[in-house]
């Protein structure tokens, strides 16, 4: 589709028809497009669960104030960030640019030095902080690719990390889950679909300095 | 250009042809994506500063680390958020609502006192990083865009905000500056252009529990 008609079309989408698939190509297609996200530094501090399972979906409900979407879309994304950035986190990035691109060591030493430093000097919460920034803009890329994909999606924050990491046993991949996004097809009878989408008109939003 | 494709041809451009500019149709359709841009609630706490003064983006420079891509693209963004999120902008909000979509008064009371109520107990600190994810969502929307518009683009954290502040007046908007994209188009030389990209391979970064 085109892409600000992409945008027009898309909406936070509360009633999902539960009988109709994303199909497995296109689900493969939003993962790639989420793995492409630009993230600070390069250093990908984030990782998305893909739910297909009925049960599990089922189990995460009330943990995610009983909003229906969850159950009735057809995958339910989790988007995660790493709880341990570390020195071995940077260092690992950089043999992977090492092995891609045949760097030589003397470019890349004063980077890697820089960022193990850097990143020895923040706290938890901030670090915490840098990589749930990086969730919301794989989020803003994810949302765009479904509105192009013709996918309709319901941006979530509003679930219990706590019982989603227990259910879907986060812990053991280091992971802490920052954002929910049910994927799949609206419901013909879903009354938000028709409405007019509302937003501020753009000469209050934009500022332009020429 | 196909999506993937457009995400795997985008990079963060450092080294942009300063002699070519964006064309005014390209940059209005940017800024109406990024008004499209869904945000939490529906609030839309963030606006976009577009610079296209070369006098500016030169005062702006020392504050960006001297990176030059600042002076060289050919519009400079910044993603701001509103400083001021009281009862009376969400207040605001409920009125365009309303005048958009007529919706009946008794529909739009509960959820209008739930976020004045939710708002008013949230403290500075919690208001401004909640904002503050919408313009990183913004800005992967935004990214994404460019990327299909075959715009080059190079998202940037690191500049100091209270000298763009100062510089760009945002203090009389009630904005404060959160990121930063210049945008253009890639200069022939720029080395990092024809660098293979680097990414983790999905079966790390996507976990599927089916």
């Amino acid at each position: 589709m085109e892409t600000l008609k992409a945008l027009e079309w898309r909406y936070a989408t509360k009633k999902f028809d539960a009988t109709k698939k994303v199909e497995d190509k296109k689900i493969k297609r939003i993962t790639e497009a989420f793995n492409l996200t630009p993230t600070s530094y390069g250093l990908q501090p984030i990782k998305l669960i893909v739910v297909r399972n009925q049960v599990i979906k089922q189990r995460l409900l009330p943990h995610s104030y009983n909003q229906n979407q969850v159950v009735d879309a057809s995958h339910l994304l989790v988007f995660c960030i790493e709880d341990i950035i570390d020195k071995n986190f940077v260092l690992n990035n950089f043999d992977l640019i090492k092995s891609v691109r045949n760097t030589p060591e003397d470019i890349l030493a004063p980077f890697r030095n820089f960022l193990v430093d850097h990143f020895s000097k923040l706290s938890q919460g901030e670090i915490k902080k840098w990589a749930t920034n990086q969730a919301y803009l794989a989020m803003g890329n994810v949302l765009t690719i479904c509105a192009l994909e013709e996918i309709d999606a319901c941006p979530m924050e509003g679930f219990v990390p706590e019982k989603y990491s227990e259910i879907l046993q986060l812990e053991k991949h280091n992971l802490t889950p920052v954002l929910v996004l049910p994927l799949g097809y609206r419901a013909h009878n879903d009354e938000f679909s028709s409405m007019k989408k509302v937003r501020r008109p753009l000469e209050e939003t934009i500022i332009e300095i020429d």
